[in-house]
């Protein structure tokens, strides 16, 4: 199997397969202790990413004498004062081809950008370094970064580190398959509809998408900019759930709105991470949306959902039904009115001007790209400045509902809520060119709530048979109904989604180790 | 005068005028020791309030039965338990027309919404009532909310308590006017380009424009509802500074983001209010920003930024000079472009319902109405939607560049910045009709930085000369000079405003304490 290669391929020594196989708490553990120096997990690192490159075409940029420097920076230090730099001390990060580091290109996928260096670090790159990680590889995007995909015209396609047939999400699916393949312990993703949890759900490791302005943005390049009715923010992407706190906690603690003003001035809350407010998490109510209104899920996706409702249940918690607000009116505004709207004219502008300096470049990306991008554009209608007043009073009113704190009963059970659960896509990985717009993922970016990715399980055949249906939503329920054959997705991962309230990371978190120990608890068990 | 009107009209008891002339603090202090009852409090107030009503018409809505039978119940409440039933217990609360009560009208000015009674309150009226708060009246606006006076063709116009030939302000000028007559102690304004700063100004007053959400406002009424890049925020205009944290604490400890999902999840911080992270307060760095680059102020407003800078460099803080970013460009893409953009349709179609119900009234406010609003509406271009990249990229850059942190160095002086100082407008209160377009006040809305108003003096023609300018940065600031006649603007009060940075509310409240406070010993000394 392609997961397992890095550990078969022979070209990793045993001790780099344990530090690259390491969680990333006992990874920082272990390199505060100097039992791990940071340049030897820096090179255990950059050799499992380089081998997952040639595997599944993840990075974009590489950087080797660079990250060495500083890690060997890092062990000089420990030596010689006995303290670590930071909270991430000597820890590899990987960023999304977003993120500009001071030297380098940065292209998010774009012809019209090769060459174009950044004068200056990006302020979250500023922070990871002053936390003491050593950032050493940047990966692959979709060009425009509008895609549930990863393909380009400079950098081609990412695949699937589960099945080269299927995509590896997108628009972080560089980050995506490299963590999953362990390239990586921790990546930074982006989403503005979806584009950390995607990658995460399809690649089968763990994610979080923040509120607006939770972690900085300023200096990275988008596609977007000057959009402001939904925000694209960026979040971790990890092998091992502790990143997601590890990486959360730590950038809060560097203040980002001292350098970012339009990063949210709201300090890490230690608390409301420990579940103070809520019992310590004894006993929490989880809601579970099994569908969101526009299209069912596949058969393994509600496998997932019903197994999670078991595990839950069984320790000691409420497990309510959720019912989808607004969901297709939401996501319909998100995607194909707002976000796009004012952005179109400016990635087409550079998709122009990308054709041109395409011609150096093989015809067969560029008409490949160009052929998939019409599936998904197929959605996007030119939008009518009436929509932002639309999409906003939408999300209010729906926003509002939803926190009201007044959720629907279900049988007996009448608490507040903590948290929802639902897919994070109908689908697991689908095969290239498949991915649809998703408004399972899409809402929580409108909504501005925290969303998190946990995986739950593997598609099999043989238990998640293909059930006849009668009747659908619409044509594109229909639609993803045909998509659906077992084979086709065998082995691909599935994970769900876990959503909290607007700057509720802390406690989204909290949640999310709940569930997840909850379902370890249970593999075990088996 | 007029201001002293109240005072000698015998139409308010020793008692009362003791009463309503009480600081916010103190008056708590007595309403929660029994010694003033709810209801008293409220009738002298409201007494108050209706000899203010007749000297400058600032009110839209009177229900003294409502208001004195939830005096009534809080009094009951305090003798029964013995407690407060919160952080306002009887404190009479006033709200700008906009703040949706179950059961009254509200129309922001627009005869066409005459008639539509809500059937919910605003959660800031919930949560005002659930601290104690006894709400009585509500104030008037200019119709669309979009303008610095406040006359609109149901109420008609709000006039300014020191003279009324001079305008109040708006668009809280209704309560920017009954605040400086003591006819309440805390009214609640909203603020998109200066709505809450302006009348504070023009009358007087305490104001305070946090930032983007730190105050809910779901479920009031607004003219520009949908468009996202620059929001409106609702904050407290009093006639005693400890109005301003009384009202922020309490707002904010009653946890508004669980019933308003648009307002931010930042707790009240108690440290911050007390500068913990600043040396408490002990030696801060103030700049003031004398002139904003689009218009030099008038010789008053010049005069109270020098008073302030020597109080507080007595006082043993730092001051340094401020110099504008980007202030002309923000301005204009937030009025000319992005803000009313979206709107202007909306409010035009409003508009035409209204003339078309605006038969049934008299004419004379609606001519003067569109030929006054003829003046302000001049700068109001078409907008374009590339605007919106514009000033979103605009806006995030000056941000950057604003709070890096390195500041430009004054002679020996290089200290990271604590607040800015600058003018609130241009001008003391104009004669009606001759509000301009304020930069001053709209650029930081753009920005969502937090900004403060605080009294400095009046306008001493004796002292305030006409100084003679031999050149002019433009046509604009010509128009801007040559509108100062000092006797005009005789005994027109001067206030400034203090300006920190996004969320940073409890620290823009203690640095205008101690602005306040310097000032104050000042006086006191002269």
């Amino acid at each position: 199997m392609l997961l397992a290669f890095p550990e078969t391929c022979g070209l990793l020594t045993p001790r780099e397969l344990a530090i690259t196989n390491e969680d990333v708490n006992t990874l920082l553990k272990r390199l505060s202790s100097g039992e791990w120096s940071a340049v030897e997990v820096t090179i255990a690192f950059y050799k499992r990413a380089i081998v997952a490159q040639q595997l599944v075409n993840c990075l974009t940029e590489i950087f080797v004498e660079r990250a060495l420097a500083r890690a060997a920076e890092l062990d000089d230090a420990l030596k010689k004062t006995g303290k670590i730099v930071g909270p991430l001390h000597g820890l590899p990060i990987s960023l999304k081809d977003q993120l500009c580091i001071k030297g380098l290109e940065t292209t998010i996928g774009y012809v019209s950008l090769i060459g174009e260096y950044a004068d200056k670090n990006a302020v979250l790159v500023d922070i990871l370094e002053e936390c003491g990680a050593v950032l050493f590889v940047r990966t692959n995007v979709p060009q425009t970064l509008m895609w549930a995909e990863t393909l380009n015209n400079i950098f081609g396609r990412t695949t699937n580190p589960y099945n080269r047939s299927l995509t590896a999400g997108g628009s972080s699916g560089g980050e995506g398959a490299l963590v999953a393949l362990k390239g990586s312990p921790i990546g930074v993703g982006s989403d503005i509809g979806g584009s950390v949890r995607i990658p995460s759900a399809f690649c089968g490791v763990y994610g979080l998408k923040p509120s607006y302005g939770r972690v900085p943005y300023g200096g990275a390049l988008n596609s977007l900019e000057g959009q402001d009715s939904v925000l694209s923010v960026f979040g971790p992407i990890t092998s091992s759930i502790s990143g997601l706190k590890t990486f959360m906690e730590a950038v809060i603690k560097a203040k980002p709105w001292l350098r970012d003003p339009l990063a949210v001035r709201k300090k890490w809350d230690e608390a409301e991470y420990q579940l103070k407010d809520r019992d310590n998490g004894r006993k929490l109510c989880f809601a579970i949306m099994w569908d969101d209104g526009v299209c069912v899920p596949h058969p393994p996706i509600t496998r997932a959902l019903k197994r999670v409702q078991e595990v839950l249940t069984n320790a000691g918690h409420n497990v309510i039904a959720w019912y989808p607000i607004e969901h297709r009116r939401l996501g319909n505004l998100t995607v194909c009115d707002a976000v796009l709207q004012l952005s179109e004219n400016e990635a087409r502008h550079r998709s122009f001007q990308e054709r041109d300096l395409g011609c150096r470049l093989s015809g067969r990306f560029r008409l490949g790209y160009l052929s998939e991008r019409r599936a998904p554009y197929r959605h996007y209608g030119s939008g009518r400045k009436s929509s932002y007043c639309r999409i906003f009073r939408a999300r209010k009113a729906a926003s509002l509902h939803i926190s009201s704190g007044k959720f629907r009963k279900r049988g007996k059970i009448s608490a507040p809520l903590d948290a929802i659960i639902c897919p994070a896509s109908p689908y697991a990985a689908p095969p290239h060119g498949h991915s649809k717009f998703n408004h399972y993922s899409v809402v929580w970016n409108a909504l501005d709530y925290t969303a998190s990715i946990f995986p739950v399980t593997t598609v099999d055949p043989a238990i998640d048979v293909k059930q006849p249906r009668e009747s659908f939503i619409d044509a594109f329920d229909r639609e993803v109904y045909d998509m659906y054959e077992p084979e086709t997705f065998h082995d691909a991962p599935i994970c769900l989604q876990l959503v909290g309230r607007t700057l509720e990371e802390e406690a989204v978190i909290a949640m999310t180790e709940i569930v997840d120990a909850a379902l370890k608890a249970t593999n075990e068990q088996l």
